[in-house]
């Protein structure tokens, strides 16, 4: 199971090489979770409001082809591992092109730790929003 | 009396012209009120962490002439009105070029609301920070 | 006649107040811009390619109420002035609520000159584009 | 050897969880190889002038600590490898704390490829630029 996001490039995510910005891509893939976690019925925006944050451990990006202002981007995230205390997803980004066929731009990881809103400590996602765990576990 | 604030433009910042994207000069005028707000002993920091935030009302910027990757850059910052509940600032951004002259490259303003941290309601910079208040004013 | 572009707030758009980062909104504005010309048959990646480039001359933007994570907003758009070597746009900015009805966030400015993509000097649309000035000037 | 640069934490660098957004430090390890870059005088912009970009073909971010608002960061920056064809550097990203000390916030890798400016196909900074690529190879 995966989410699609389906993105335009914008202009400002370019550079003077006229194409996307790396450090734009960690943001893409950010749109790719929030998707994600719709999938099951959660908003990680309401995740936060009630005390759990996901900040990240570690990022990989993989770039094969450049993106370039105002192609058509699909981002594609699944989760690939979720324990009580950190959670890892893997994303693909491919332009979609004018005859509907995909050109792979990359692909990338994130993993992150479940921490606590007010104290930045470690929590358990598993004790604190056991039905999404569950959900998240089912698909794994 | 005004602040100058020294920047190396970032490759990041550029844009598919070659030049620093517009929605930069914001960036860089905040960098600009951080440091004039430490000509008078304080940290902006500090003062959200002390329950005052200074949300944006207006924004002005006007562009002469391009920044690009590896200019160097000096953003002058002012304060230009104080009121108990509102601020307003203005910033010149000019290259420094090879030879030490400068070259402006625009100028702007920005108008804030001083507001508590928690709630987003106004508050009274006046009430809230006496002296900070009272050393703005002098300088006005 | 206007644009309406469709958002949903990206995490990395806001900023340690929690809202929105003001730097974002000028971008915001740039896909107005973007779908606005889509609206003429036109692209303005494809201006670019054919030689003329929009860098911004002078930028305001009006903020009321703060954006937050995930929110649902439309960049509605529309042109303002038209001039050979120069153009201007206004935009406003609305919060999409759950219930359908919109809150405004704010609104705001863009004005343009018309430059040549590699001469970075000032050229005029009506003779380099006069179908896009044209369609352009018959809904102003 | 290695290259150090110093920056302050900005506010639009920072997000709603009050922290450093993970998408800057791709920016900040951007100032590192442009600083690093200087230690054998060339300059990256003249690089780019002169024919030769270094697009990214692989990233990884390690997080061990946030940063925020104001912080005083050290980016420090090794080249890790160099082919003919493509180059690595290697980032570790301080804190430097108020007595002096410093906090590891993290690390990091980017692998780039070289193109030709115009047709961002491969090419060889061994015969595009021998002296750059000398220099680079004797201290690896």
């Amino acid at each position: 199971m995966h989410s699609k996001s389906y993105l335009t490039v914008r202009y400002a995510e370019t550079d003077r090489m006229g194409i996307v910005h790396h450090s734009q891509y960690p943001v893409w893939y950010e749109i790719g979770r929030t998707d994600y976690i719709k999938l099951f019925g959660y908003q990680y925006s309401k995740m936060e409001e009630a005390g759990v944050m996901m900040p990240l451990i570690n990022l990989t990006c993989h770039f094969d082809y450049p993106a370039r202002y105002e192609d058509k981007v699909i981002v594609r995230t699944w989760a690939i591992e979720l324990k009580h205390a950190h959670m890892s997803f893997s994303y693909k980004v491919s332009k979609i092109n004018d005859d509907g066929t995909e050109t792979e731009l990359g692909y990338g990881t994130t993993e992150h730790g479940f921490v606590d809103s007010k104290t930045f400590k470690p929590c358990s996602i598993k004790k604190r929003m056991p039905e999404l765990f569950n959900s998240l576990k089912e698909v794994l």
